[in-house]
C-alpha cells in the first residue's frame, strides 16, 4: 500500500509500505480521511520535532522513517483476538494519543506521551493499525469527512474546558490557524458571547468570521490592545494564545481582565523575552493545555455529531495522497487562506 | 518629629518633618515600631521604583521627599471627626494598601494601589496618619514588635491562600529573604507537610529551618531539582518563587507536580529569557500575587494572635531611626544573615 513516509526535513516520500499484521488488542482500520496538522508541518518544515530518529519511541517501539498522519477516520477492516468493542464495518475516528495510562486521565499526558502517526505510524496509507481503545464510533450524523477533525478539535475542546471559560465569558483568541478556527468554534459551542479573533491575515480571519467570531481584528493594522478594549473595557475573561510567539504572548496577558486567564494552546518553537511582572501587575492566570483527555475526545464527537460544534468551512481543500507534499505541506506554507486540508485515501468509497 | 525621608536612589535622609493634621475619616498613629521591607530596599538602591518623583501619587496627592515605612504598629493617639471605631489608646497595626475600593477585594489592587510609606508618607517617624480603614486592632497576645510584622507575613499568607495549597502539601520556596521565610511560615499554618526553603546562603537556610522548613537546599551546591526529586518524586503540590531571577523561575516550574501550581511572589526588576513550551510539557499553572485583601489581613492578624503564625527568630536586629542607612539600609544589602530589622520609634514605651 503507498503512504507518506517522513525521512527527514523537506524529505517526505511517497512509497510502497507492508500492510502490518494487527496484534490483539488493535484493529485495523481502512483510512479514508486524513488531516494535515500543523505539527505534521512543523516536521516537514523544520523537523524533527516529536519524530523519533535515534531511538526507537518507548511507546510505539517505532522510529524514522514512519507514515505520518494522526488526524484520521475511516472503516474498522479488521479486529484482534482481544478487541471487544469495535466491529468490522464500524465507522470511526482516531484518538492518536497514547500514554502509559498509569495516571488520572487528566495528568496522564505529563507523564509522557506519543502520537500514531508522529512517533509510530499514521494514517496517510491504505490501513492504519490502532488500538482498540483508541477508535470512537462516529455518530450517523457525522460524515467520515467529520471524522477526520476530530482531533484537531479535541484540542480546541480541551483549551475552551481547562481554562474555566464560563457561559457568557468574553474571549479573544491569538492566531487564526486551524486550532485557533476551532478554538474560536468552541468557545461559542460553550456559550462565549463576544469572540474576538486576531491574525495578520485578512484570509483567515475572513474565515474566522464564518466560523463564529463575532469580531475580528488584523494585528498589523489595528492596535489589539487598544481594538480589545473598546470591545471589553474591563479586559476579556480568557484569552487563547494559539500563535507561539512573544508578541501574542505579551498581547494576550495584557488584553485579559483581573484574575482572569491566559491559556496557551501553542506549541512555542522559541524562547521569549518576558517579564514575569506582567503577571503580578495584572493577576492574570497562565495556564496551558496539550492535546486531551480520552474524555474530552469522546465529547468532541457528540458535540459535533450534536450540531453543536459546527465546522463548515474549516476544510479548505480535499487533495490526493500522491501530492500531498505539493497541494498539503506547500500549499499550507505558502497560503495563509488555507486552513484544514484533507487527505483522501480511501474516500467515502464503503 | 525626626523622620527618615527619601529623596533619592542612596540617599534617604533623617530629617525634621511637620506633623500633619488628620483627616476626618484617619487615626494619628504614635508609632512604635517599623520593619524595613526589601521594597524600601530597592527604593534605597535602585529607586525611584514605586515611588512618585513627578506627579502627585492619585491615592496619596504626595510625591517625593516622603517619610518612608509601611510595616508598623503603634498606639492611636488622636481620632478624625468621623472616626467611629478606633479610639484614642488603642494599640493598632497598619494596613498600608490604599486602593480605589470600587471593585471586589481580590481584584481591587489590579485597578491601581498605592501605599503608604512608599507613595506617601510613611512610619519611620513618631507620628503617622493612617485612614481609619487601614488599622487593625492587635490582639492582647501580640506586642507592638509583633504588630510591625503583620504587613510582611499578610502578603506571605495571600501568597498560600491564592496558591490553592492544601492541608498535606509538599511545598518548595524558592528565596529565603523575609518574604520566602514567611511564606514558609504561612505553609506550615496552613498545613504543608513537605516544606523545603531553597537559597544560596547558608544563614538564610539556617533561619528557615529554625521556622520550620522541614529541608532546606543550598542551590550554589546541590542541584535543586534533583535534590527535591528525592524529596518529591512526583514533584511538589506548590512552589512558590520569591527570588525573582530567571534560573528560579525555571526551577520552580520544573519542580512542581504536573498540573501543580507555580506561585510568583518575587517582583522580577529584569525580564527574563525562557520558552513558554515549560508550561505545555509540565501542565504547571502560574499564578501571581501582589499585597492581600482586607480579609487576608485581617486573618493574618488573628492567625499571629492565635500563635499558629510563629515568626520566633524573624527579627534579626532592631535599630534606631538616626542608624537607618547605616545600620538598616546598607546592613540589609551586605549581610545576608539578616531578615527583618526593625526601627524603634516610640518602641513599648507606652
Amino acid at each position: 500500500m503507498k503512504a507518506a513516509v517522513w525521512y527527514g526535513k523537506k524529505d517526505i516520500r511517497i512509497e510502497e509500505v507492508p500492510d502490518k499484521p494487527i496484534k490483539g488488542n488493535e484493529v485495523k482500520v481502512k483510512v479514508a480521511w486524513a488531516g494535515i496538522c500543523g505539527s505534521d508541518l512543523h516536521e516537514y518544515q523544520e523537523g524533527p520535532v516529536f519524530i523519533p530518529t535515534d531511538a526507537n519511541d518507548p511507546l510505539t517501539d517505532e522510529k524514522a522513517p514512519l507514515t505520518m498522519g494522526h488526524e484520521f477516520s475511516g472503516i474498522v477492516h479488521e479486529v484482534g483476538a482481544k478487541v471487544t468493542t469495535a466491529q468490522v464495518g464500524d465507522r470511526v475516528t482516531v484518538n492518536p494519543t497514547l500514554t502509559y495510562g498509569d495516571k488520572r486521565e487528566e495528568l496522564d499526558p505529563y507523564d509522557g506521551f506519543s502520537f500514531i502517526g508522529l512517533h509510530g505510524d499514521g494514517g496517510f496509507t491504505t490501513y492504519a493499525n490502532v488500538p482498540e481503545d483508541n477508535v470512537y464510533q462516529l455518530p450517523e450524523t457525522l460524515t467520515l469527512q467529520d471524522g477526520a477533525l476530530t482531533e484537531p478539535t479535541a484540542v480546541a475542546v480541551e483549551a475552551v474546558k481547562k481554562a474555566d471559560m464560563q457561559f457568557g465569558d468574553k474571549v479573544a483568541v491569538f492566531g487564526a490557524g486551524p486550532i485557533g478556527l476551532l478554538t474560536a468554534v468552541a468557545a461559542r459551542a460553550a456559550g462565549a458571547t463576544d469572540i474576538i479573533v486576531l491574525d495578520l491575515s485578512d484570509a483567515r480571519l475572513e474565515k474566522a468570521k464564518q466560523l463564529g467570531a463575532t469580531h475580528v481584528i488584523n494585528s498589523g493594522e489595528m492596535d489589539p490592545i487598544k481594538t480589545i478594549g473598546q470591545i471589553a473595557p474591563e479586559g476579556v475573561d480568557v484569552a487563547f494564545e494559539v500563535a507561539g510567539v512573544a508578541p501574542t504572548f505579551k498581547q494576550a496577558i495584557e488584553v485579559t481582565k483581573g484574575l482572569g486567564k491566559m491559556m496557551i494552546v501553542s506549541i512555542f518553537a522559541q524562547p521569549i523575552e518576558w517579564n514575569p511582572i506582567q503577571l503580578t501587575n495584572t493577576g492574570v492566570n497562565v495556564d496551558s493545555t496539550i492535546a486531551y483527555t480520552p474524555t474530552t475526545f469522546k465529547q468532541t464527537v457528540d458535540l459535533m455529531g450534536s450540531g453543536q460544534l459546527k465546522l463548515e468551512g474549516i476544510i479548505t481543500d480535499h487533495i490526493q495522497l500522491e501530492n500531498i507534499v505539493e497541494n498539503g505541506f506547500e500549499a499550507l506554507t505558502n497560503d495563509k487562506s488555507q486552513a484544514k486540508i484533507l487527505v483522501e485515501l480511501t474516500g467515502d468509497s464503503e
